[in-house]
C-alpha cells in the first residue's frame, strides 16, 4: 500500500474537452510536486519513491469555483497549488481550472478530499 | 515567446475516460520534468521559471502502441519517459498509455512532433 498522495481537484462545468484537462491537470501535478519538494523534501520524495505504486495520483471534480474554493479552505495554504489557464484556446483569461494538493501523508489528505467524487 | 515545452503524446486507442487520461498524463508530466532536471537543469529550470507562459506543456495523441514508438524512435532515450499503467481500473496491466518528452527547448522537440495532432 502507499502511504502518500497528491490530489488534483476540476472544475467540470467549464466545458473543458479530454485534452484541454489532461493539460491542466498536468500543470497541478508538475507546480504541486515542486511546491512540496521545496516546502518537505521528505513528503515529496517519498511520495516519488514509494512502492505499490510510485507517485499516487488521484483526479477528482468539482462543478463550480465556489466548491473548489470550499474544498482549498479545508487544507493549509502551503499545500496547495492553484491553476489559472492564460486563456488563449478554450476558456477566458485567468479562469481557475484546477488545484493540486500534495504530495503528502494519506492521513493528511484524506479528510481534505473525503467528499470529493473521482473525475 | 517560450523558448520550451514539455510535450505529452497518450494513446487514444485504449477508450480511457477523461479522468484516465488525465492522471496518465500527469505522471507523464511529473516524472519527464523530473528526468530531465536531473538530466539537464538548464532546460528544467529554463522551462520553469520562462515567462509568458512558463511550464509550457502540449498534449498530442496517436491511435496506437506502434505509432507512440515510431514517435519515441524520432528522440534520444534521455529525453523519454514511458508510463505504463498499474492496470487496477479501465485497462490491462503495464499498458503503454503515454510518453513524456522534454521539457526542452523548441527547436530540438518541434522536429519529433511535427507530425502529431493535440488530443
Amino acid at each position: 500500500m502507499n502511504n502518500y498522495k497528491q490530489a488534483i481537484v476540476v472544475r467540470k462545468d467549464l466545458g473543458m474537452g479530454a485534452g484541454k484537462i489532461a493539460g491542466q491537470v498536468a500543470h497541478a501535478a508538475v507546480l504541486a510536486a515542486e511546491k512540496i519538494r521545496k516546502y518537505n523534501y521528505e513528503w515529496y520524495t517519498s511520495w516519488l519513491y514509494e512502492d505499490d505504486p510510485p507517485q499516487t495520483k488521484i483526479v477528482l471534480k468539482v462543478n463550480s469555483a465556489e466548491e473548489l474554493i470550499k474544498v482549498t479552505r479545508e487544507a493549509p495554504m502551503e499545500y496547495l497549488t492553484f491553476i489559472h489557464d492564460a486563456g488563449k484556446t478554450q476558456i477566458a483569461p485567468n479562469t481557475l481550472t484546477c488545484i493540486g494538493i500534495g504530495p503528502m501523508p494519506n492521513e493528511a489528505i484524506e479528510p481534505i478530499i473525503k467528499n470529493l467524487k473521482l473525475l
